[in-house]
């Protein structure tokens, strides 16, 4: 079994319980409100049909449940926590498909698309207050007061990291000044900053040790961070018909990725001086598209990328060589990392 | 002293501590996230110099801490939640003037005219993650942890309620069928839960006498319908200048307001035929609106809708009979929602 079949394997031996907890949370109630949540998840049709759509891999569930159960702790004892981070990884997605003005995600059609922008906002909105109410699910779950108003202080505070990223990202449109440390500064809080929270609300659910928790949050930033820069390789030279959404949305929209700053930065004069040129248009389009990339990949920008995911890569698991774990843990959670790691699309 | 004038005596007792709780939760952090934040609650005109606006008159953390009093509890040590039903209520008036395009509030721009809508719905994002965070603030006040998490439950869900009552709203726009009851259902989740949380959370936090928590929340609740109600008549015949937005727009955008309703269902024949060819067209301009406010107030619907306000104005005050306080309390609560029925704007 290659890795990625090793992260379909161990996520979906959570899925079906974490299913149930979000189908639970988000609930049957026949308001349009809610309509457009479940189609958003991919349990109905854009007419209220029940479906089967993929709608996500639950990752930051995955990493979440993994980190409670490496560290002794009860992962069905935490679905409600797991719910909460899939919850707000949703309301983002609801919110960031109108802020980016994306069409399709996941091969559909967004939910601003379908039902307006109005309703767009008013569903990622109900989706946030659901991931709160999700996560006060840990009392019926018999987790200590304390430790669920830790784990609420932890999500909220993400969430705000979350407006932080997405504020600085959409800003960068507009710049050609962006250095690479601001870019990890941007990713921190837009990606990382979540799967930071899922690993180290698992293992704070799932141990008392704190230090051992801070290992698993900076596990989860490293590889936040990591993913991120992959997915920014992805959005330029991934394919389409697996990523579900349009491979030059990034470069549309001006978005100040990462191999797009080592062009900006990096390139010969030449080469700055087209990025630039084309960069400070209202938008880019057509043959432009093309362009851009193959200049970016000739002048290495993908490699530099791709080693710099590496790199990032490679500190996420010192983190956990670091925790003192046992070595079939260690194991496996490496495997759950490569998986991750290893996606082509 | 008038009533009003009682009004704004109590709320400024409590508005410089409320006001520092405020600025406290929302930081004083160079990102231009917490620019538009601090814009709208008034702190910063848009350029980021420091300004002192009108930003609202904080009647839900009034009314919160006031029953908290009302039932021998301490207002001082409940300030985050105050602050937290406060902030609720601006991160949905902020994702609802998107929605609404509205352009102006209490005679400024609106953060996503200034800004963009994209950054307007980060920016209500952020504001309903510090709400979150600031009810939190509960902990460092000494309030038991049972306690806090049944706040925290209780704002999520009227959240939830917020969001139901808008995406009612939004798509009475394009119906006339929608009757008296369909209102009440709206209006119940768009302005009444929150009222009616902001009573009952003040009151669970002051006493252990769940029938007295009970009896708040439906004073809250009947408070807030007839607050609702009220302003949909400011909304048609308020002095522009004191609501400080346009007075047409609730009739430009078709807004199914209880006088409206009145007039489609109750009106002669010529007038509903009249009504429901305005109301059928894409949006109501010029003319059409002075037109429609003359005939509502000539068919009675402006006297309708203000009975109904003070049906719902009776049974809160109802509500605090029945409570069993000393009778200066029932006296001082009776001036506070006196105060907020008596606004003329």
């Amino acid at each position: 079994m290659n890795a990625d079949g090793v992260l379909r394997r161990v996520i979906q031996s959570y899925q079906e319980q974490l299913e149930a907890e979000l189908r639970g949370i988000v609930g049957a109630e026949d308001l349009a409100l809610y309509d457009m949540l479940r189609y958003h998840m991919g349990w109905q049709d854009e007419y209220g049909r029940p479906s089967r759509q993929r709608a996500g891999k639950f990752v930051r569930p995955a990493i979440c449940l993994f980190s409670c159960e490496a560290v002794g702790g009860d992962a069905r004892q935490i679905m409600p926590a797991a719910a909460a981070l899939e919850l707000v990884h949703n309301f983002s997605l609801i919110h960031d498909d109108i802020e980016d003005n994306d069409s399709m995600r996941h091969n559909r059609l967004t939910v601003w698309k379908l039902w307006g922008q109005a309703q767009g906002i008013n569903a990622g909105d109900a989706m946030f207050a659901l991931a709160c109410l999700a996560l006060l699910g840990l009392k019926e779950k018999g987790v200590r007061d304390g430790k669920i108003i830790h784990c609420a202080k932890m999500l909220s505070e993400t969430c705000l990291r979350l407006c932080e990223g997405q504020c600085l990202d959409i800003s960068y449109e507009n710049r050609l000044d962006i250095t690479i440390k601001d870019y990890i500064s941007m990713i921190a809080r837009k990606t990382a900053a979540l799967l930071a929270t899922s690993s180290s609300v698992g293992a704070f659910l799932g141990t008392e040790d704190q230090k051992l928790v801070a290992c698993f949050g900076e596990f989860g930033k490293e590889l936040g961070l990591a993913f991120q820069i992959h997915d920014d390789i992805l959005g330029i030279w991934g394919v389409e018909e697996r990523t579900g959404k349009s491979r030059s949305s990034d470069i549309c929209k001006r978005k100040k990725t990462l191999p797009v700053l080592y062009g900006l930065r990096e390139g010969g004069s030449a080469v700055k001086d087209e990025l630039a040129r084309l960069y400070s248009r209202e938008s880019i389009e057509g043959e432009d598209i093309a362009s851009i990339a193959k200049i970016l990949d000739e002048i290495g920008a993908r490699g530099y990328a791709q080693a710099l995911a590496q790199k990032h890569y490679r500190q996420s698991l010192a983190q956990l060589e670091t925790s003192g774990l046992p070595a079939w843990q260690l194991t496996q959670l490496k495997q759950l990392v490569c998986s991750l790691m290893d996606r082509n699309y």
